[in-house]
């Protein structure tokens, strides 16, 4: 979460596993579990943080608390802990309730070193209340719902009715439905769709970043709300301007992490090209499908002007690592290696790798786990 | 906290003590600093705590969050524990703006056995943002009045200006205006005039409990919002109940720890007691000055009717402990004296007692941290 690279509920703006896979694994390591029970909390856990997203939000809530996964995070991080841990009923709901409590985390800072500091909280204040209550700690009754509760306190207000979201538990999984985004590229995915548009552009026309003269990116005003900084300061702002992506893009090809490094932004070659790229909101239905959570689109069109007065254009849809777009195994694969290149050894990722597409027949995870720990 | 017996910031619903205090002594204690350090810092935490506490709250606030312990709590702790650390000016930023990360804890659940939490939570929140900003990690910065900030988040919107709270910090301190109440009973503070009025009654007529027929308790309804529970299960929710402080206190006189044991509550005597109290809102100003914080009134009038016709009534408008009636030093002693008289010995607590009234005085307060470990 941190380098803004880990997976998405796509439309929620719901992060689950880096809160919830820390505290699975842990517990998993403690207790030398298989990893079918991993796998079983885990899913659990994603589930109930991304429908408490869902059941926050509203128009007006993503602008007011980072994410969602500081607060509905939390209380996934209980249930995932909860279920390794076995407890029973009535300590399941004690944890639920003392998770509550802990949900927190503010929208300042989403573009700062401290940004995933409301994630490792909520894992935290999880994995704290269901080892309290399995201690045998009483925690508040009807701490979603009820009065004084998360949605009293965090909600939007009325707009949606918490026992819609709670018949939807599970049926279907919003992993299935609306789906996970495996980013392909280490910045917000409201800017993946104008990535790929431009990416296309430069394939299809085989020009050199000094030919553009001016860039035009249309993606619907909603999205442009997620993307603040059309004059990035340092590689944290950048992660969240369309302008910047876009410029990296046609500098460098797709954006890897070293695209988002502060001198990175500040090269003046990165500044030039930014100078040449504007960003307007599109005409758009726009309008939030409230069943999937998703936005009927999030399309991007990019128009540029080349150097002699061509102008060329281009619309994408989906971007690639969207559901509709998945990246494949291979893919998935090289993405693992490239993040994990600076702190595992060789071997260590292979096994990792092996392990983890075959997790639900193994046996005990300790040994992943001391892969994993480098 | 726990207990309900910790100190208060009379009209605030703050509790900084509670969250500062552990904070700035494990500090202390590690760096074997002197008392006037402890001091200073507690102070600069308590005052922080409650002026933010303030800048966020508004009528619809203190139904929201729990006690702004949570929120406020974690801020000054983060001030108070960057004193001990003696961080620089661009270091203590980022301990606040950390904090403000960190903030959080909902209303559900004051009544139960995790109603500390909050105040735990907020402690590890301030003193984790000290130490995390020691090392170097950079907050976010207004991250209390800026957007997406503490108060876009947590605050009740628009109704105070952050600029005017800004202005009044230390100018007077919140602890000698609007001033601390040092509580007498361990229940919620609200309840505390009527406890009085029945002790008063008691002592003037020399009657019996059994000879009291029916209670009317008047206080004003704002006050009555703090102690939702008419007929409360628990000790838990004992403490939330004007009906059951008043019925204890004509049992037993001044209530202790004891009448808010679970077995008190459901006593048949305090049942049969209960039944005959009614409470019932006052006309009253009401209003809340907005300067000190505190309601023009919280004066309670409590009425009896004795077997035999006789009728009976006393108005008290501030309670002992109160900024206008403070507990005398021997009280405070004793108080002192009772709460930890089941976790240390004797000799710790004479010596505690002694080291407190001459803090300023210490020069390393490992001794005292050592006798307070038990």
């Amino acid at each position: 979460h941190l380098l803004d690279f880990d997976d998405e509920i796509a439309g929620r703006g719901i992060h689950p596993s880096s809160v919830i896979f820390p505290v699975v694994m842990a517990l998993a390591e403690m207790n030398g579990d298989t990893g079918r029970a991993v796998l079983n909390a885990f899913t659990v856990g994603c589930e109930i943080t991304s429908k408490v997203g869902a059941m926050l939000s509203s128009p007006g809530f993503s602008g007011k608390i980072i994410s969602g996964d500081g607060i509905a995070g939390a209380v996934g991080a209980a249930a995932a802990a909860g279920l390794m841990l076995c407890l029973n009923q009535e300590q399941m709901e004690s944890a639920l309730g003392l998770a509550c409590g802990g949900a927190g985390g503010i929208n300042a800072g989403f573009a700062s070193p401290s940004r995933a500091l409301p994630q490792g909280r909520a894992a935290m204040a999880g994995m704290s209340a269901a080892l309290l209550a399995e201690k045998g700690l009483a925690g508040p009754r009807q701490a979603i719902e009820g009065p004084g509760g998360l949605l009293d306190c965090f909600g939007a207000g009325g707009s949606r009715d918490p026992s819609a979201a709670l018949f939807r538990l599970a049926d279907p999984y919003d992993v299935l439905q609306p789906g996970i985004i495996l980013k392909a590229y280490p910045c917000h995915s409201a800017a993946h769709t104008a990535i790929d548009a431009t990416m296309q552009l430069v394939q299809q026309y085989g020009f050199q970043p000094g030919q553009v003269e001016s860039v035009r990116v249309e993606v619907p005003s909603a999205t442009l709300q997620s993307l603040p900084y059309a004059d990035p300061r340092d590689g944290w702002e950048a992660r969240y301007s369309l302008n910047y992506v876009v410029a990296a893009t046609l500098l460098y090809g797709q954006p890897l992490l070293e695209q988002f490094a502060d001198a990175a932004v500040q090269d003046s070659a990165a500044q030039d090209m930014l100078g040449r790229v504007m960003v307007a909101p599109a005409e758009s239905s726009g309008v939030s499908d409230q069943d999937s959570g998703r936005l009927a689109s999030l399309g991007c069109t990019v128009s540029m002007w080349l150097l002699g007065g061509r102008e060329i254009s281009h619309r994408v849809e989906f971007a690639r690592g969207f559901p509709e777009l998945p990246l494949d195994s291979d893919e998935l694969d090289a993405k693992f290696l490239y993040c994990s290149r600076y702190i595992l050894p060789p071997d260590h990722i292979d096994g990792a790798i092996g392990q983890f597409r075959d997790l639900a027949n193994v046996v005990d995870v300790t040994g992943l786990a001391s892969i994993l720990g480098g």
